[in-house]
């Protein structure tokens, strides 16, 4: 019989695992939030992944569970592994993907290079920290936050007093100084239980409004040390919090050449979307072998470069598809990967990738085919 | 709203065209003979495609209607065309893919090269053939055959007895001469309504037991006039024939370097399984595109070389999945494709694909790959 892999949460990431699922016979199916999900093809129910017998009742006819998103409580995930269920990546591994505080303190224990950060409770202790970095910081909220949300720039600690105000009795906020980046970069690396491992090239990520616009892989004019270094931050950080299936480590390159982690993802990340066309082994199908504890595919690039472009928004007055004709006309090369989900400003409802030799070409090519559906 | 196509047939054909119809966000439902087919994940209706109230009821919810297979009655799809359905291919092009006889005939017409052919009624009609054509000749059902059945070589008229006993009225055989090939080859085009064609590079399958079982992307040492003549045929066909979606032609290359059309498939088709993980457009990909009449995808390799070899039977005393671990540890680059098929002796269950700069590691890993799984 089909190993059955259910996957909690029914967004694009669960959506784009269906295709590698049906091309290896793996049986996908879905917890959804809603009808009509990105992923409500495979989705064999509906239902709250913070209630514990609307997931128990799912995981009942699955193999092995792992995740769209990482927002399932720890709670959930203990009592499931407690049942007996095969869950990746654990909760072991997914408290430091749900928590930045818990995330910077065990980085901290495995030596990994980060930013200098400090848990702040009040206006002093986080007036305190930004005096000792240049007068400025980047405060957090530990959980819940993502694409930008739940991050602030400050100058002030009254700049984040509303935030302060609002943390429960033992709460804290996360204060990292502000990092005098050149660029974005970020590491993916695929970890089965069995603890193999495979890194993916380091790629360049461009953020726009704390959102991921583009991706270019790999990394362009990557030394060969600053690839080694990002590989290895990966695979310390998969072996040390224990990851099973695809981590995304977002990283820094300062202007002093180094490179410091500045967030993470235990599950398929945007920045690897290149490498569904771009790469021997897409991230989906990696991580769908992985939790599987299937032995991991190969992570060579299929072309000298990937760019890949985020559609975000998506056309105001029509459907996404009815630009499919004028962008597919134009750009017969081009990889367009829809999400089936309504365009909404800043939301993400597709992307594009495109494998070219050449790197001016592939990112025309891909910026082009994107503005389409704009 | 996401546009509907309408599949006939719940094979691994209409399987393959899940992933890239959830990638572009197309609308795919599938009429499939029983439950649990391949293409079950796709499945909206269960059905007798020969009983046109089913088919009438599957096709009122989609926009186009394509197939898994090409065995549709001529009178089943002229009463759909009469409603008003869209369908990519029409009957006028399906009635060649269905009835070798009017193929000859027409393909005659064309110009198109192939080997000579008789409609033959007796045994005198059938052995007058031979002896005009060194006793030998390939005797063929006009209908119904597909994977080497309905295809008998005779060296006498009477190898063919019980056929001709068993013609109805006005029936007749078909009698080829036995062509002096060198190697066997396909050539796929993709055709849209408007009449837009790309085409695939030629390749060169090697069949067993008149089942495909590898295909290597482009045909090796194949002369650009080679190239260029096979690209020539199938533009040719596509054209005369008016074919929409995929058209494979399966071709002889003969020992005095003629090229001569064997049979026609409107479909995705096994010569062209190379293309999912070897091209820029996989030929589902593309056979979506054109029968959506939508701009077709580029088909241009991404690698030097794609080989394909089948999974054929698989394993007796297991499941095709329990030999993931092995195939995958040993080979991380060989890209494996389920039909969700039970194991039967001569089955096609599956295939491996590789893209590979060299050859000889190509076949290799590939070959090895699918061992695996027997």
């Amino acid at each position: 019989m089909a190993l059955r892999v259910g996957v909690i949460g029914g967004g694009q990431l669960a959506r784009m695992m269906i295709a590698p699922a049906v091309e290896l016979g793996l049986d996908l199916r879905v917890l959804a939030e809603d009808e009509g999900m990105s992923a409500g093809l495979a989705a064999t129910a509906v239902g709250d992944y913070r209630d514990l017998e609307a997931v128990r009742a799912f995981v009942a006819d699955v193999d092995v569970v792992t995740f769209d998103h990482e927002h399932v409580p720890q709670e959930v995930l203990r009592a499931l592994v407690a049942d007996g269920v095969v869950v990746h990546p654990g909760p072991d591994a997914l408290q430091y993907a749900q928590d930045k505080l818990v995330m910077r303190a065990r980085l901290a224990e495995l030596g990994v290079p980060q930013p200098d950060w400090a848990a702040v409770r009040s206006v002093a202790e986080l007036q305190a920290f930004l005096d000792a970095h240049a007068g400025a910081g980047v405060v957090k909220t530990p959980r819940g936050g993502y694409d930008g949300k739940g991050v602030r720039v400050v100058r002030a600690a009254e700049d984040a007093q509303d935030w302060l105000d609002a943390l429960d009795g033992g709460d804290a906020l996360l204060v990292e100084e502000l990092v005098p980046f050149v660029r974005e970069l970020a590491q993916q690396v695929a970890r089965r239980p069995s603890g193999d491992i495979v890194a993916y090239p380091v790629v360049e990520t461009v953020q726009r409004d704390g959102v991921c616009a583009e991706v270019i892989a790999p990394a362009p004019a990557a030394a060969e040390r600053l690839v080694e270094v990002a590989e290895g931050i990966g695979r310390a950080i998969a072996e040390g919090l224990g990851v099973t299936g695809m981590l995304a480590v977002e990283l820094f390159e300062t202007d002093d050449e180094r490179i410091l982690v500045n967030e993470l993802a235990m599950r398929p990340h945007n920045s690897g979307h290149w490498s569904q066309d771009g790469a021997v082994t897409g991230q989906f199908e990696q991580h769908l072998r992985a939790v599987a504890d299937l032995p991991l595919g190969s992570t060579a690039p299929r072309a000298a470069w990937s760019v890949m472009v985020n559609i975000l928004g998506g056309p105001a007055d029509g459907t996404l598809e009815e630009r499919f004709g004028a962008a597919m006309a134009e750009h017969p090369q081009a990889k367009i990967h829809t999400y089936g989900k309504a365009p909404r400003p800043g939301r993400k409802v597709g992307h594009v990738n495109v494998a070219d030799d050449d790197l001016d070409d592939a990112v025309y090519v891909a910026r082009a085919t994107a503005a389409h559906f704009l």
